[in-house]
């Protein structure tokens, strides 16, 4: 069964993104920090060693990826690629000439609760990736997350974009698996 | 060599005291949710099985307090005895005559870093622990936390008050330690 996961590498005092995240600045200050354990060189994806490696092809493994329209926008889209897996993007709007090209991204007009079903569909029994804070809190929120995946790196950014500032209420989590590393330290949950 | 360490227990989302916190609702709602692990009656301490119960041994066991007026008010100064350790108060003003009349307590005047050494000179050898979201952020911006012991307990907050909100620069650590529990998973710091 496809199930939803959130992935995020996260400082430990709760920072997903540094200061002055924008276009030209994707991630903010320090984002490169928060990815070292998989971005080394801060440029290309390599496989960590041992149990992380492991988190890292279950991330390329996800059947489909699920995010808002500022998280794609910011991104480029990913050149309409996240290792082949189609792309829904949450939006209010239709998209820009330049995403609508991409045969793999789909933007969901409807809300949170059918953009998950259209991708658990489409994700064929593998997992759905979702991508983006916002996306990610109000898909908690509507109660379409199954796990959260998320790499505590042993830093404090003391400033940025928070993964979690918008929950309405309080959600008690399953500790399903925690991968100890020097790079980072790999939290998984199950949302009860 | 005494040691300053920030013990904590911590929702994943950041939070280490609920909403409403205030003195009649010490920790706000939901604060026994965090320390379950070691109090779970939410009433008297109980030492953990395994290795969640060395961490708390040695919490039992740090030889100096240190807290800010507003912690320690709000614990009525936790009756004068935290496990028989010298409680040292920052504070611009002197105690209440409460507070004073404790042996234990001290309130300190000039600052974190005074305070951090007297500290440290009364636990003889031992660690001191650091009390309170407000002192524990004060300490580390003035550099004199030398580890960090946060334990993480699997629930989604969403409000209350966070560890970590008044940090002025990025402070780089080192992972020393995982004790992986169902209870919570208990991360051990080095302030790099």
């Amino acid at each position: 069964m496809s199930k939803s996961v959130l992935y995020f590498s996260m400082s430990v005092d709760g920072y997903i993104a540094g200061p002055d995240d924008r276009p030209g600045n994707p991630g903010g200050d320090g984002f490169d920090r928060l990815h070292r354990w998989f971005v080394p060189d801060g440029k290309r994806f390599a496989r960590p060693d041992g149990a992380a490696g492991e988190l890292y092809d279950e991330m390329q493994a996800t059947g489909a990826v699920l995010t808002g329209r500022h998280t794609a926008e910011q991104a480029g889209h990913w050149g309409g690629d996240i290792h082949g897996a189609p792309i829904f993007v949450l939006s209010h709007h239709d998209p820009s000439p330049a995403a609508a090209a991409y045969p793999l991204v789909r933007y969901v007009k409807d809300g949170i609760v059918s953009a998950m079903e259209q991708a658990k569909t489409a994700a064929r029994g593998r997992n759905v990736m979702v991508h983006g804070a916002v996306t990610a809190q109000g898909a908690l929120a509507a109660g379409v997350v199954d796990e959260l995946a998320i790499s505590v790196v042993p830093v404090l950014f003391g400033a940025g974009r928070r993964l979690f500032d918008l929950l309405p209420a309080r959600i008690e989590l399953e500790v399903l698996r925690v991968i100890d590393t020097p790079e980072a330290t790999h939290m998984r949950y199950r949302v009860r």
